[in-house]
């Protein structure tokens, strides 16, 4: 079974929480959980296997719990939103699993990443098993909508992961490009998994459009506190290893940002270590002096409250309710785990 | 735009060809091929320019013209099958894509593997994308049905390559645990594909039904006829190199049967050559030779034509047309590649 990360607020009362959200969807969010067990079996034993272990590693399920909750929150009574909400999750497993290849990481979610135990090879594979089940639960719903909906954010993550492999190493990479690489390859399914919420209750179409608006947003407030916790925050925090990024070379906004305001001395260090791939020991701290005498940390934080701001107004058409409160308040969480 | 194979019958008129098939969808054929150009298409430029590397390099294209075919000769006559079918190629293009990465494969189709030219990372992604595009057709002709079955020929085709993973490089592999990952692997994009164009058509179930076995069988035959020639074909012929199953140690049905019909010695010659992976540059045609000596590629052959026959009699509901014709002749040479 997924393991919750517990919200630490102890203390300080005001903090925000993403208690609220996981407290109200908690009947719903055990059934998903069932179905992810059952649906990720194979008489294949490799499959629940690998599957398993990257299911069973603590992810938050932030991405199910959105289309519980903008189902709930839009009147929806029946259970088809546990399937859609099953497939979310499958589908970022899946893309988890891809990813892991391309970047050839060891750790995910502080466990040994699956490719490292049983191969790059099964890791592709059932990737694709998982993403193959995840289309059959959409069918499942009967919902050609929500299909449209999920296949084209299929479409969209493998395009922007494209995207960031072919502009990847470049620091002059500006912050629309990287926004839109990540409005991609994150933000998509977010966006999806909010909005198909709306969509099998049958809500119509400006209720559909503030799910997806607000989907978007908080995936792309999500990432950029990602990006900002890669060089600022701890690993037990992370489920990673802190300097991951700058290790991998992805360039991300505080390295946007830190090569922009930099002196030609300090772009010359971020082509040296991220371009040319010519790291040493030192340079992780150095980066990060570099990125705080810039502000760079500071100022990602600073833009995902700007779309942490786009993404609460969006929901402001929908008449208040405890759902409409949590999943509001799951906004401040996003953006508040990097103080 | 694809490059389809010829039929090189000169001189024997009685030979079986893919002409007439080919010939009866042509048209049909070219506005998939214009739909598979305009569907790969992406701003993202290395996905047109890795997707179109292998959609140039000349297959056959023998699944989206059993989609076609099938729909017509049901008397569809929409468009719809046309999604269906650049779906299916979609489908069928992502998999190799993978199984290029997963086999660690140098060459496919006589040229360079993509993911030797632009590296198993973009040969991952770009797979997912025309996943997800694939998917999105599907959604297009609004059929659940076709979607349903898509979606499982998806799941099933990945787990019958995790399969195949797991039990690779176990000699004792038995024939019916072979026949079953062929049956996933291959089989059910063949099936799936032939079944859809009846579904699109809205035929009743037994027609259905007739295809999902035509396709099924056809498909077997076809993979049984390609591991025969991967020990007795030309290069040309087969657009890969000759005895790469042999490099890449798969256990395929002339090893099987080699194995099984051999003695002491000969089994711990595929014991080493095949589980231990200690191969000499003799050693391929020493394994010819035993596949000589046992009629392993003789019986891999008629073991095709038994499913070849299965798949000719599952037509034999629908009344007769060029179209039911064509069909049937198209596993004559399926079979008769091997000849």
């Amino acid at each position: 079974m997924g393991v919750v990360i517990p919200f630490e607020g102890s203390g300080n009362e005001k903090r925000a929480s993403l208690d609220p959200l996981v407290r109200l969807v908690q009947s719903d969010m055990d059934r998903v959980n069932e179905a992810i067990m059952a649906r990720a079996h194979s008489h294949v034993e490799l499959i629940p296997e690998l599957a398993g272990h990257l299911i069973n590693s603590g992810g938050k399920r932030i991405r199910p719990m959105l289309t519980l909750a903008a189902a709930r929150m839009c009147g929806y009574q029946g259970d088809h939103h546990l399937k859609l909400a099953t497939a979310v999750e499958f589908m970022h497993t899946a893309t988890l699993l891809h990813d892991d290849v391309v970047d050839e990481s060891d750790l995910r979610r502080g466990k040994e990443a699956a490719r490292v135990i049983w191969g790059n090879q099964a890791s592709v594979l059932v990737g694709d098993y998982l993403l193959g089940q995840a289309f059959k639960m959409m069918v499942e719903t009967g919902s050609l909508e929500a299909l449209r909906i999920l296949a084209n954010a299929a479409a969209v993550i493998a395009e922007g992961e494209v995207l960031q492999l072919s502009m990847s190493q470049d620091t002059s990479t500006t912050e629309d490009a990287y926004l839109h690489v990540i409005g991609a390859k994150t933000a998509a399914l977010f966006s999806a998994a909010a909005e198909v919420g709306s969509v099998i209750a049958l809500r119509p179409r400006p209720e559909q459009a503030a799910l997806e608006s607000y989907g978007r947003n908080l995936g792309i407030a999500f990432q950029l506190i990602d990006d900002a916790l890669d060089y600022s925050g701890s690993e037990a925090l992370l489920g990673k290893g802190v300097g991951d990024d700058f290790r991998e070379r992805k360039i991300t906004l505080p390295v946007v940002l830190s090569y922009r305001r930099g002196a030609a001395e300090e772009r010359n260090f971020w082509k040296r270590t991220l371009e040319d791939g010519n790291q040493t020991a030192d340079d992780l701290s150095y980066a990060k002096k570099l990125m705080e005498r810039h502000g760079a940390i500071a100022d990602t934080i600073e833009r995902a409250n700007h779309y942490g701001d786009i993404a609460r107004d969006a929901l402001a058409i929908f008449p208040d309710s405890e759902w409409k409160s949590a999943l509001s308040e799951a906004v401040d969480f996003c953006v508040a785990r990097a103080y």
